[in-house]
C-alpha cells in the first residue's frame, strides 16, 4: 500500500518499485488523501474540475505501473493536518486492506517545504502503528476487521535511505508512466532527464546503474 | 436520507415514517455515524464485538422497514463532536446519494443530554448547507459529484414539532424493528407501551391515531 | 460596531437602525467576518472575484446608511467556527474601536441553520465578555489600547425581541440599501416587500408602523 | 457534587440548598473549574495572587456551608472550552468521588452570556453522561476506579426550573456564607437584597417563603 | 524529575542513572503521562486492567531504584497529543516538584515511529520552558507555586548524546527493575543482553564499561 | 520581508543582513508574530506594559537598521502554535507586501528549545507555500490581491547554513541595534563580545571576517 498527499507523488517518488513489485505478483493499492485540487497556476480551473483530471491521469498511470487499485479520500490539497481523525482514517484503510508492505513519504527529511507532504507521511507512519493495535479505535474492529500489523515500512523522499531498489528494468516505463500526470508538467523532456539523473545517483550509492532509495524498516 | 449517532436512534426516532415513505417506492439511505460500539453496561463485551452486533441488529431493523442501503461510518460512540471533519465527510455522503429529505436528529433541544446525539444533529445541519455550496469543500466536486439542495430537513427528537406523520399503518411493524436492536434492550414488553403511548401523544396533537412529529423545513 | 457573518448581514437585520443611529450622529462601525466570497451558485465565479463584488456592494450600502467604517477580516465563508482565535480578533476590534454599542446576530436563535450566523454571534458575544478584561488577551493591551466595555448589546434576528426601534423614517432608504447587494438577490420587487413586510409584523408587537426589533442588553 | 465554573459560582447559584445537604449530612464535595484568576478590574493585581485570594474566600465560604472537599482544577478563568480533555478530566473526578448528585450549571440558558458558564455547564453533564460507560476513558478504569451513575442532576441559574428546594432555613447563613467572596463584591447590602429577593421569586413559584430552583434530572 | 509516556519508558531509557541518582540522596519523581492501557496484544484484557497491573509493576520497578514517587496522569495511551492542555497540566507539575534536572524523551530524533513518544518528548520540553515563565498559565501561580527554572535537561532515546553516565555499578539492578514490566515481556534472557549490549556500546563511546547516554542542557 | 517569533529575534538572528539589504535599497517588512510580552523575570510587569516597551525598542533598533516598516501581530507570547488561522494570517501578510525575500527561523533545527520558535519558522514557510496557490485561502485573493510567490527563503537560527552574508560593515552597527532590546539584556558588554564572536565564527565558514549564516533555498 502506497500513501501519498497527491496524485503524481507515487510516480515521482517510487514508481518503479511499485513496478517491479507488481510485475513480481504483489498487489499494489494506492491511497491518495487528496486529489490534488488546488495544483494549477490558472484561476480559472475549478478545484473539482482539477481533481477529476488528476484522478483520471492517477488511474491511468497506476494501471501502466499494473497497481490493482487507487483509493481518493479527496482531502483539500495544499491544508492537510496530521489529526487524529486522519490518523484513524488510515488506521481503517490497512485494517481493511492488510498490506504487507507500506510506503509513505519521509516525514522527518529536512527542509521538506510541503506542508501536506510531511503531514501525509507522519499520517501514514501514526496509522501504522495504530492499526496494529487492539484497543486504538476499537470501534472499527467489526468481524472481519483485525488489527493489522505491516510487516515493512518504505519511506521514499528520505535523506536516510538504507535501502536501494534497482530499477534499471523499468526506468522508462516509470517516467512514462508519470507523464501521464500532464496537468503538472512543463518539459517533458526535461523532466524525464531529471528523473534518470536521480535514478542514476541513488543507483551509484547501491552499485547499480538505476535505483529508488528508501529508509526501510521491517518489524 | 437518515443521519443519526448510533443504531436503534432511527428506530426510536422515526421508523414509521420511514416505513410508510420506503412502501410509497421513496429510496431510504441510513447513514450511522457510529456503530454504537460503547453501549454496553458489560466491561467484557470489546466495542468492536458489540459495533458488529449492533451493525447486524441495525440491517435487520432497516431491512423490515424498507431502508434500501445502510452506511456505518463508524466514529467512536460516545464521542462524537461537530467538526468541520465530520461536516466534510457527511457533505460527501449527501452530494453523492442526493437525497430529496434528510432527516436528522433535532440539536436545538433543550436538554438533549447525550453529547452524540447534539453533535450528529448539528453537523448533519451543517452538512445539508454546505453541500449545496459551488466553493465549500470543492475537492469533492469531482466529475460525476455536484453540489446537492436537500429539499426538505426532518428533525425527529424534537420539542418544536409542527409536522406529524400518522403511522397508524405502521405503528407495530415500527416496534418489531425496533425489538431487532435486542442488545439495548431489557424490557420488551414496557419500551413497546412506552413506543405506543409516545405515538398516541404525538398523534393526539394532530388529531390522529399514532404519530411520529417532526420540525419540519421546506427549502 | 456591527459584528456580522457575511456582506448583506447587516442590511438584512438592522440596516434602519443603522441609518437611525448615523444620522443621530453616531459613528458606526461595520465588522464582517467573511467577504461571502462562496455565496453563489454559479461554479465559474471564483471566491476572490466574489469577494471583491460583494465587499464593494457592502460599502455602497453602508455608505447610504451613514456608516463611517467597513471592515473585512476575511475569514473563509460558510466555515466559520467560534474558535479562541476568533474571539481574540474580534476582542481586538472592540479594544480598538472602542464602541459603546454591540450589534450581533443572536446565536442562541433556535434553528439558525447557517453555521456561520450561529458562530459569528456567539464569538461577537464571547469577544464582547472578553474586551472589558485586564487579564484575558493581556499582550493586547499596549499603551493606547485599554480594556473596553461596551454598554449594550443589541441581537438581531432574534426570536426573544424585547426592543423595537421605530424605523417609519428609514424603511425605503434601508431597502434601497439591502438592494446594493445585487449580486445575492435575484427578485428585487418582492425582497422590497418582503423587508416591508417584516418591518411592519415587528412594529406591531410594539405599536409602530415599522420596526426592527432586538433582544437588547444593558449593562 | 458541586461542578462550577467560578469561586463564587456555587455561592450564587445553590448554597442555600448546599448547606442543607450538608446539614443532612450528605458530603459534598465543590469541584472548581478556574480559581476566578481573572475577575478583577485593577491591572495591578496579578492573576496568581488573586486566584490565591478568591481560592481561600471559596474555602471559607464552602466550610460555613459545611461542604466537605474543594478542589480547584485551575483553568484560566474566562478561557474556559468544553473540550474532550475537560470531559475527561471531569469523568475522572465524578469516577473517584462518586457523588449521588451532580449539580452543574444549565448550559441551555438563553443569553447566558459568560462562556465559562456555559462551558462548564456543558462539561459536567457530558462528563456525567461519559462516567458511566466502562468504554469511554477506560484508561482511568483502574483497580478501584469503576464507572459510576449519578443518580441525579441539578441544574441552577436555568429558566426550566422544575424543582424548588426550601431555603428559608438557611437563606442569611447562605448570604453570609457568599459574603466571604469579598474580591467580587462591592456592595454588600444590595447583593444581599439581591439574592433575598431572587430566593423570594423563586419561593413564589412553589409556594415557599425563600428557595432555589433547579431544573433536576433523575435517572 | 523523569517525563515519560508509558510504564516502562523510564526503565528502558534510563534507569541506571536514575539508581545512581536516587542512591546519592537525589529526590526523583516519576511523571507517567499514560499508564499503557493498550500495550497488549490480547483484546480481552480490558485497557483498565492491564493499566492497573502496569501501575503496579512501574510501582514496584521504581521502588526497587529507589524512586520517591510514582505519578500517573492516565492519558489514553497510543493517542498522546502534544496539546496546549498537556504542557499546562507538566507545567503544573513542574512548579510543584520544583525538580532540578528534567529527564525525557528526545522527541527530534529521527525514525521516533512510536507518536506517544514524540509528544511526550516535546510536551515535556515545553513545559520547562512554560514552567519558568510568570506570565504564562499564570493561573497556576497561587501562593506557594511559584514559576520554577529547571536547572538541567536529560534527553535519552537519543541520536546526539553527548553525556555519559558510568552505569557499570548498576547495569543488573537496573536489568532487573526493568524485569518488573512483566506484562510487556516475552524472552526476558534475551531482553536482559539487549540492555547489556546497549550499555556496553554507549559505554564505548565514553570509555566506560557500561553507560547510558544523553543530550545534555543545562541552563 | 522578515517574519519571526518576539521583538529582537531579528537583531539577534539577521539584522547586519538586514542593514545591508536596507542599504542597498531594498524595502524591507518586519512581521512579529508576538509583541514578547511574557519576557520577563518580574512578575509585577504587566504584559502588556512590557508589550508597549518592546514594540517601542523594535521599531527603534528597526529604524537603525533602516527597516521600512514593522509589523506587529500580537499574538500571546510563549503560546504560538503553528495552526491553520495562523498560516492564513501569514499568507494574507505575504500576498499583501509582496516580498521577493522571506527571512524566518529554521523549524528544522535540532534541539530549538523555544516553542515559539518552532511554530513561528514552520508557519512561516507553510504560508509562503499557501501565498503563492490561487485555490489556497482564496477568499483573500479580492481584486488588487493576487497570489505572490516569494523568490527567496532565508532560514537563520540553522545548523544547515549554505549562504553566508558578509557584514563586516555593518557588525557593530548591528549589535548598537540590538541594545536597543534593552529589556531583554543585561549584560551589554557580554552580550556584544558574543555577537561578534558568532559572526567570526559564522564567518570563518566562508572565508569572511564576519558573517551572519543561513539555509537559502531559490524557487
Amino acid at each position: 500500500m502506497v500513501i501519498a498527499a497527491h496524485p503524481d507523488d507515487p510516480e515521482f517518488g517510487c514508481a518503479g518499485t511499485v513496478m517491479k513489485w507488481a510485475q513480481a505478483g504483489r498487489h499494489v493499492t494506492y491511497v491518495l488523501l487528496t486529489s490534488g485540487d488546488k495544483g494549477t497556476p490558472d484561476p480559472e480551473v475549478r478545484p473539482g474540475r482539477l481533481a477529476t483530471r488528476r484522478e483520471s491521469e492517477q488511474r491511468q498511470a497506476a494501471a501502466e505501473l499494473g497497481v490493482a487499485q487507487v483509493i481518493f479520500l479527496r482531502h483539500p490539497d495544499g491544508m492537510l493536518e496530521n489529526t487524529m481523525e486522519l490518523r484513524r482514517q488510515l488506521a481503517a484503510m490497512i485494517r481493511e486492506h492488510r498490506p504487507n508492505i507500506v510506503v509513505a513519504i519521509d516525514p522527518w527529511r529536512h527542509y521538506q517545504l510541503h506542508p501536506d507532504h510531511r503531514a501525509a507521511g507522519q499520517a501514514a507512519l501514526d496509522a501504522v502503528y495504530a492499526a496494529r493495535e487492539w484497543h486504538i479505535f476499537p470501534e472499527q474492529l467489526v468481524d472481519g476487521v483485525d488489527p493489522w500489523r505491516a510487516k515493512e515500512l518504505y519511506l521514499f523522499w528520505t535523506e536516510n535511505a538504507d535501502y536501494w531498489e534497482d530499477i534499471s528494468c523499468c526506468i522508462e516505463a516509470r517516467i512514462a508512466a508519470l507523464m501521464r500526470h500532464a496537468s503538472q508538467i512543463t518539459d517533458v523532456e526535461k523532466l524525464a532527464e531529471r528523473i534518470r539523473q536521480r535514478a542514476r545517483d541513488a543507483g551509484e550509492k547501491a552499485g547499480l546503474d538505476a535505483a529508488e532509495e528508501f529508509k526501510r524498516f521491517q518489524f
